[in-house]
């Protein structure tokens, strides 16, 4: 745990995060010093991953109203529901910033609405409430972590250790901290079970070349990267015991939405008889969504393909396909790893997820 | 036809070759003057593809042998076998150089002990014969464009006009032209039976986004790249008619060797029920070699895939795995096109295929 890698930095009142664009080439930390400067790293993509994107959100609301004195409720209201849904604007398709603005509303209306609650005591619990989220955020994610290293060791490969693969990045740096499906990685390491993690490049926006392999090279971890191509190929020279990947969504019926190229590895490891894992908390579980086929794929720019950086790596005039995400179905998931336990598919709406999820927001 | 590109300029007596390093951000052609021009060429990657090596090798003989005059046959047949040998040498791995090397040293052998051929009759034939292989090459893809074209038309997809992906690059650009693959989709094209054709990034070299994409653009073929990690996804949201991609080397079971990622493309296409065709000359199936697993593969530099050019990719530390072929097995293989005809796997076997071999060399 000690050589786990900060991608944001919360102390003494104080918010930094790892620039994200400049990696792997340069490791630099930049200060967030209010509402302002959380809408810029996030709208810049200096801070990316759906979780940490909440996470740093908050927090910057954090650092501006600790410095302030309140003498009314409803001016503090007011700020906290302005600068929530500021800080929304920034990258909307973000869903958990999203949630985590209208958890903290609903949490400020109530404060404002009990009497018993001084101005100065509903700043201290808004406070406390932004410190539990990122709390929260880590502890599902070892939680996470426990429960699928458990699970990949329980599937067939006995007492390990083992070889896994994973897709894009899921890590500290997607993540409050810790990571789900490389959370899980890291406690195979920790408990000494990891023979060998494979990362994908994870093309076009090489999140696993740059970003997945930075942390396990930053955490020791024995990793090699591969081409995407490559995977095939892989199972079929060496034995590997689980992929472990996360999750943008996971819909009713257990189909999960994932960075592009999630859904071929299922097909791969599928005809090579390799478990396929999806690790993510149940707050990405969305039971309104019946099945796969509802998820809207958003495609982006072919600019993402045909260079890397400003140099030109395609031929110029080709015409590119670029979905960011694509849908894995339930039937090729053997386990949906969460912060309270593992799931086959199936068995996720017989879970009260609903009513789980509700318990556990603020 | 008229618009194929020209990667080999053999004319009136000089050759020219598309310099494949500068491509596709520049369209260079290199003068090659002698057997010295050709070693290099060959040595450096500006000629790439077996069946392009051989030719340019050979044509940089015709080139120097021309303009010479030989009074005698034996100061030719020694200069023939001397500068062959050498040619070889510069890349030790394309067994296409070594084949057509052997063929014109036996040829020369037999024109020396005949008698009635004098030394300019001895030159003349021994250019004519090296023309005659050009030839060959180009008249020997066609019918596998023919072949192939008819085959996947047959095989479901009716009047067409059919989807095709391919990977890697085996046009214009890696024969003496028209193409093994590329050539199927060429005739397809040329037939107005080709809807879109699909082409890989084909990591970590890229064969794919700068040649096939190029060869593509250049030939305005309705064409989309796309990723190594998006085959899946695309089989999943389109009905592709079939795959179609080139050989290293087929083996005598029907097992097929070519460029990383070519197995993974082939499981997929499994999985969505779609056909998975080889184009490859005769000359590529090697009947000394049982079945795949006897087929060593090549690892290659880490430096290809954590750097584009000079820019590093992929994080500093990370170890990489870098095969560069892998080995499909016949059972995913729905037929292998050849210049002959379209034959399942397990029909490789019960063809004389070692006397038509025979039959066709010089």
């Amino acid at each position: 745990m000690s050589m786990e890698l900060i991608a944001i930095k919360w102390e003494n009142g104080k918010l930094e995060i790892l620039d994200q664009i400049l990696l792997p080439v340069i490791s630099k930390y930049v200060a967030v010093k209010g509402v302002e400067d959380g809408w810029k790293v996030i709208n810049k993509m200096q801070v990316r991953g759906a979780p940490a994107i909440a996470i740093v959100g908050c927090l910057s609301l954090a650092v501006e109203i600790q410095n302030e004195e309140f003498t009314d409720k409803k001016s503090l209201r007011q700020e906290i529901e302005g600068k929530l849904n500021y800080l929304v604007s920034a990258r909307p398709t973000a869903v958990n910033m999203k949630i985590a603005a209208e958890d903290l509303i609903t949490l400020s209306n109530q404060l404002k609405k009990d009497d018993s609650v001084s101005a100065a005591d509903m700043k201290e619990k808004f406070l406390k409430a932004i410190d539990a989220m990122l709390e929260k955020d880590i502890t599902d994610n070892i939680a996470i972590g426990h429960h699928g290293a458990q699970a990949i060791l329980n599937n067939g490969a006995g007492d390990g250790p083992v070889r896994v693969l994973t897709h894009c990045n899921t890590g500290s740096l997607a993540t409050a901290g810790y990571g789900t499906a490389l959370g899980v990685i890291r406690t195979l390491h920790s408990n000494k079970k990891l023979e060998q993690v494979y990362c994908t490049e994870t093309r076009p926006y090489n999140q696993g070349a740059r970003l997945t392999a930075y942390e396990l090279v930053h955490e020791k971890m024995p990793a090699i990267l591969i081409c995407d191509d490559m995977v095939a190929a892989l199972m079929r020279s060496r034995t590997i015991s689980a992929v472990i990947v996360g999750a943008d969504r996971v819909v009713a019926n257990g189909d999960t939405a994932n960075k592009i190229g999630t859904y071929q590895i299922a097909v791969v490891a599928k005809h090579h008889g390799v478990p396929f894992y999806v690790a993510a908390p149940l707050t990405s579980v969305d039971f309104t969504i019946p099945s796969g086929d509802r998820i809207v794929i958003e495609e982006r720019p072919e600019r993402e393909m045909t260079h890397i950086n400003d140099q030109r790596v395609a031929a110029a005039g080709i015409q590119c396909w670029n979905p960011a995400f694509d849908v894995t179905p339930a039937h090729l998931i053997t386990g949906i790893i969460t912060e309270k336990g593992v799931y086959r598919p199936d068995e996720l709406n017989k879970l009260n997820i609903l009513q789980i999820q509700e318990d556990d927001r603020l």
